[in-house]
């Protein structure tokens, strides 16, 4: 783990680092010493690690709740290269989407091939950032909508560090083949508290799809929180609920 | 209006009250001076005007949010007698669930009934206690879940003094003559801030029909959440977000 700038404002540090090939970035409060709980944020599609979204919660994190926050460039996005595999299959599948074919299994197979690659990823980060004295091994907090959700799904179902997730505006088929799906059979393994964000006239997510990967999830406490408004439309308050979900389970 | 009796405990002051034929009570901050805003909370079925929801919810709304609070008895409910016409169809309403009529439209129809009882009663207590020095004419939140829910969308609809609303646990037929049943007409009269509780695995009420009641409300800020359980197991931290909800909208 290479850090490669560090700047400070409103009493948060901000690190940019390298983890190999992988870009990112360390939000902690300035002058922290000694363990503390990390969130592990996931950007969305065509977005990257310092998104505005990203960037607002994770200063909320840090400012408000004392956290660690980790956000890293998903392949293909941010500063990492094209990956000409996943160029090729974005190709294919848009002639499948103008051919007819339904986009949710399409996105959601790219979306499992992409895990393959960002599970072990993010798990590496966990363990170079928790190696930090500032840091330190606390609870880990996930935070993925979108693609952070896709790729988040896998993630948490495969990291026992992870205590709590944030997911949402993603779904899994809601067909009788459900089981089969790997976003469901990856969700049926997540058991840590969930709080899981619908946006209840999502164009990308059908609504049926957004609640059976609520359903499919095997958390004891899940708590879904659908609002009116489109994909990109998540109301302000949600980030105070955040907040608070967080804090309950990290804190 | 009269007040029978008076007592307090941890800050908050409780008085109950007769309104001509119907006994209520109110809860307000120990020595409140000036205006406040007020919650007006509807019972569940079989319930009355202390049931204990009632009162952990009051309580924290007094002592934390210095708002008012005021309960009332349903018609054959609590302190209330009986309704012959009430008896006649829950007895009816019985044989017809034993002959296996769907039991939603039944509940609908009866909670319809009784909503035009409520809905101008709750009106003459508004009057009644907004009257008062130490609560005055400031905004109206309503909480109410399950028969608190059938008969508040019916008063949120008609009663402009109402700002915001807590609702949940009911639900709305979802077939295509949806928008001929009384709770989703009532429901697309709504344009308040909404935050609606469904309980994920509620054995009273379809999920289909509480997700078509929300869906109903024409409200531009309405926001679901939904959590395991059943009918009674709304959990704890939805208290929280209530009170955040009503400080956001009534505060």
């Amino acid at each position: 783990m290479r850090f490669t700038s560090e700047t400070s404002s409103g009493g948060v540090l901000e690190q940019l680092f390298t983890l190999g090939e992988i870009p990112g970035v360390l939000w902690t409060p300035e002058g922290a010493v000694g363990t503390r709980p990390l969130v592990l944020m996931g950007h969305g599609g065509g977005q990257h690690k310092k998104a505005p979204d990203i960037l607002a919660r994770a200063g909320r994190f840090v400012a408000e709740c004392g956290f660690a926050v980790v956000a890293v460039d998903v392949p293909a996005h941010g500063e990492r290269p094209k990956v000409e595999e996943y160029d090729r299959i974005a190709t294919e599948n848009q002639a499948r989407l103008d051919a007819g074919e339904e986009p949710a299994p399409l996105i959601a197979g790219f979306q499992a091939l992409v895990a393959r690659q960002t599970v072990p990823e993010w798990r590496a980060v966990l363990d170079a950032v928790q190696q930090l004295e500032y840091v330190g091994a606390g609870p880990v907090g996930y935070w993925g909508v979108s693609l952070g959700c896709g790729l988040g799904v896998p993630f948490v179902a495969a990291e026992s560090r992870v205590r709590a997730a944030v997911l949402g505006l993603g779904g899994a088929p809601a067909s009788a083949s459900a089981s089969a799906s790997a976003s469901a059979s990856a969700a049926a393994q997540i058991t840590v508290p969930v709080e899981f964000l619908v946006q209840w006239d999502d164009e990308r997510v059908p609504r049926v799809q957004s609640l059976a990967l609520f359903d499919a999830l095997a958390s004891a406490e899940k708590t879904l929180h659908a609002n009116p408004g489109k994909h990109g439309e998540i109301p302000a308050f949600e980030l105070d609920s955040t907040l608070r979900f967080f804090a309950r389970h990290l804190g």
